[in-house]
This record gives C-alpha cells, sequence and structure tokens, in this order.
C-alpha cells in the first residue's frame, strides 16, 4: 500500500493529508506557516508530523521551499511540467521531498510561484481541465496560468487582493470603502468601469462621488472590489475562453461574476483535490 | 490702481501674491495650509493676512473653500467659465470673496477639483494655452482638463501620486522599491511596460524581478513611478496631441518623458503665472 503525508505549507497556514492509495484518508489544518516556525525549527516540525503516523514519508510543497522556509528548493523554469517538480524536488533526508517553485523569465518580465504549481499541474494531470486551459487562483496575489499541453506554459501574478487591501487600509479613499464585498449592483458597477481603461482616475473617483453624493453609502468597497478584480479579468482573459477556477465560495463567485461580464465563462475546481492529485503524482514519481 | 492678495490656499501649504494693476509685487509662502488653522481661526488668519497690506481686498482659491476649511464655497459644474467662478464666488465680507471649486457629473462618473481651475482657466484666459487644449496638473492627485473655447470643459483626477507613495510605505513591494526616482532607464521601462495594459501584474512582477535577479538594485522606485505615470498618461493622451503641463521641474520632466513615448508632445506653463492670471481676471469681475 502507497501512504504518505503531503503539507501544503505556506505563509501563515499549513494543510496536511495523509494519502492511502490516492485517496485523502486524513486531513488536518493549522496555523504553524514558515513565520511561526522558529529559524532552525524546521527539522523538528517536521519529525513531529511524520511521527503522527509511523514516520510516513513526507512531500512538502509551498512556502517552506523557499529562503524564508527550511530549505530554498529553487525554481524550475516554465513550460514546467510536473516531472520537472518531482525530478527537481530537494530531498534532505531519507522519506522527505520538498517541490521546487516555478518561474518564468521572458523578455524582461519575470514571475514566480511556490505552492499553486502543485494545483495547477495536479488539476491538469488529473483530468480535472483539460491539457489545454487557462487557470486562475484568486487572493493576495492572484495567479493565471496558461496550461498547455498538461505542462504549465506560463503564468502571471496580479497584485489585485493585497492593493485592495492597502487602500482600503492606507488610501485617502479608505474611509470611504465601507460596507461588505458582495457580487452585488456596486461590484457590477466596478467592473463594469474598469471598463474604461482608467484604474487611477476611477479610484479617485470614489473620493469624488462621496464628495458629490453619487454613490450609495456603504458600497464603496465593494465598487473598488468589483474595479480591481474588473482590471484583473480584462487584463487576463478574452470573451469567449472558459476560466477554471481554483477558489474559495466567496472570492470564487466575485471572479466568476467579472469573468462573465467580459463575455468568458468559468468552472470550478476543487482546489485542495487538484492538490492532492499532484502531490500524489509527485510521490509516485519520486520512486 | 488696481490692487488686491491672492491665495492659493491648499491643505498642507499657502502662497499669497500681492497684485498690483495685474502684476506681482510681492509673493509670500509658507506652511498655513488650512489644516495648520485651528477651526474657527480663518477670521483672523484672513484679517492678519490683509493687515499685512493695509487691509487690501483679498480673493481665496483652493482648500480654504472646502467643507475642512473657511467656508464651503462649493462647486460650479462643468464646463465651467471663469466668469462663473467669479459670479459664485462667496463673499463673506466687505472685501473676502473665496472662489468655488469646479464639479464634473456625467454618465455616473464624478470629480471635483478645487483650486486647480484657477490656474486651467488663468493659463486659458491670459493666452498661455490655446482656448481648446489638454492640460495636465501632475502630483499626489493628477489633474487632466480639457479646455474647450476656453471654458473648462471636463477633467478627471487620477490618484497617480498618492499609489506611488501607498506602494512604497505599504506593500510587499515597498521594500524593493529603494532607489531615486528619476527620468532614467528604469523610468522608461516602467512607461513602456504600461504599454502591456496589464498595472496589476506588472506591479508583482517588481517582487518577481527582484527574487530573480533580473532588475538592477536600486532602480525599482523610478520603474515603479514609469509604470504609475505610464498608466496615467496612456489612459489621458492620444497621440500626437500636444499636452500643456503645470508641474514642478522634476515631474514635470518625468511626465514630459511618458508623454513623449506615447507618440504625443508637452508644453511647460508657469503654473504661479496661470495661477495670478486666473485670480486677476476673477477679482475684475468681482467688481
Amino acid at each position: 500500500m502507497s501512504r504518505f503525508l503531503a503539507v501544503d505549507w505556506g505563509t501563515t497556514n499549513r494543510r496536511a493529508y495523509l494519502v492511502e492509495d490516492g485517496a485523502v484518508v486524513a486531513t488536518t489544518r493549522d496555523d504553524r506557516g514558515i513565520l511561526a516556525v522558529e529559524p532552525g525549527g524546521f527539522d523538528a516540525e517536521v519529525a513531529s508530523l511524520r511521527a503522527r503516523y509511523s514516520d510516513v514519508p513526507i512531500v512538502l510543497a509551498g512556502m517552506v521551499g523557499s529562503n524564508r522556509g527550511w530549505i530554498d528548493a529553487g525554481y524550475v523554469a516554465a513550460p514546467a511540467t510536473i516531472d520537472a517538480l518531482a525530478a527537481k524536488a530537494v530531498r534532505p533526508i531519507d522519506g522527505v521531498a520538498i517541490v521546487p517553485g516555478v518561474s518564468r523569465s521572458v523578455a524582461g518580465r519575470g514571475d514566480v510561484m511556490r505552492g499553486e504549481e502543485v494545483q495547477l499541474l495536479g488539476a491538469a494531470a488529473a483530468g480535472m481541465v483539460p491539457p489545454d486551459s487557462l487557470l486562475c487562483q484568486p487572493g493576495t496575489h492572484c495567479k493565471w496560468a496558461w496550461m498547455k499541453d498538461g505542462a504549465l506554459a506560463d503564468f502571471v501574478t496580479a497584485m489585485t487582493g493585497e492593493l485592495f487591501a492597502l487602500l482600503k487600509a492606507h488610501a485617502l479613499i479608505g474611509q470611504e470603502m465601507t460596507g461588505a464585498v458582495a457580487d452585488d449592483t456596486a461590484f457590477g458597477e466596478g467592473v463594469a468601469d474598469a471598463g474604461r481603461d482608467d484604474l487611477l482616475g476611477a479610484l479617485f473617483g470614489v473620493r469624488a462621488a462621496s464628495v458629490l453624493g453619487l454613490r450609495v453609502a456603504g458600497t464603496a468597497a465593494s465598487y473598488v472590489s468589483g474595479l480591481l478584480i474588473g482590471t484583473d479579468v480584462r487584463a487576463h482573459v478574452r470573451p469567449g475562453e472558459t476560466v477554471y477556477l481554483l477558489a474559495d465560495e466567496a472570492l470564487g463567485a466575485l471572479y466568476a461574476r467579472a469573468i462573465g461580464m467580459v463575455g468568458a465563462s468559468t468552472q470550478r475546481i476543487d482546489s485542495h483535490a487538484a492538490f492532492v492529485a499532484g502531490v500524489t503524482r509527485i510521490e509516485e514519481l519520486l520512486g
């Protein structure tokens, strides 16, 4: 029987899956992200994880393989295959593998990911998405990935979520950005206004709308979210395309709305299942 | 002899011009912007300014006429003429006039200005710019104004400068944004990259470029400035146009470079002379 522990180890959170013959038999999630682990403390942390299941083999992905994590596992250059991820995995001790990230650097534009690649290549390997497809992982730093023949051909990261948080906390318009963000009328207006291709002007317009009483109170946060997500979507999606969304329910609904408004369609993919599919394939390849 | 004091009274600074028969005979600049004046303290502040010159008549423009200033002088709706500014000036006591701001609200897009309108209409009234022209006042909130028949027909405010400051102070890429901002190679690369119409992706690219060692250290601040100013310019300027720039030397040089890169040309206008021309015309119209 094949049995191993797969860990998606991010900056602030960590999720572990015990996988037996390709099926998840136990899952744990905690806040022991890499920032919660003392420098020099990763050996003990990993040993503790493995000890829960009789020193089971373990495959680690995500920020644990960065220069702020345990061991810098480097990057595989795009176009990247799941075989390349497995081949370049760092194996510091017997029974432990750390998956590298993926980089791209063409025509002066560089980009990096670490952790998302396992979901992306896992979704393709498991047939959850077509071999040639566009995938989107919304978040603080939203990833757009173009798969070709099942490989991660290219990608771009947009600072959509981070910019929203920055504006709300620190901008002059932050004080106007009240109310919940939801897939509502104001959000749709923001997505539509993104079509004016004047983000810097539209953002100041939030302040002006408040001064002039043009906007219903408590709707500006949703409007700004629509403006940013609309800008993100318009930069990366063409009409008629299908976007495979790996997102939680709330953020997924916002991106699905914005993608629909540019004339493209969406399909939701279970990001946990995609991760498990990817890491299971990597574990098989490690031999 | 016509003699009056013109005050450009902003949020943090204040500039006063003693004007005799249309010529400036004395100028003072201090940091007594509206935030430095206690609520209820504007009467005394204005009296003190006038007393320096034997209780000369005074015309106030800028944030002093906002709801955070002395008296809210409201807004004249665009298209706005200099005659309309004079006609709607608020005159709380004999010898004192406060110039209103200008607003626009068409097709759901609102915008406001307060203070800039005197420069813009003054430049047109004095023949410093053609009656039909595009003017730009770069800054924390950059104003783009379209003049028609000498009137302020329409305008838009872009939060270009504010966003640069926010990113530098608070974003993940803020730590990368070192070095001086100048009209250099990195600035030009930023303006060029703005042409990819993917500001959110290009901003994260600053982080990726640092991780991958793709950018010379100490050039990212200039690059991000180019990205933002390039985005601002591309949204508002068409190739072949002439943009009349009312800016200080450093910011003017950056905008001139970016405007040149989109195939448009620039002419520099003295913003102080434009203000004095505008306020002098308003004072004449006050009668």
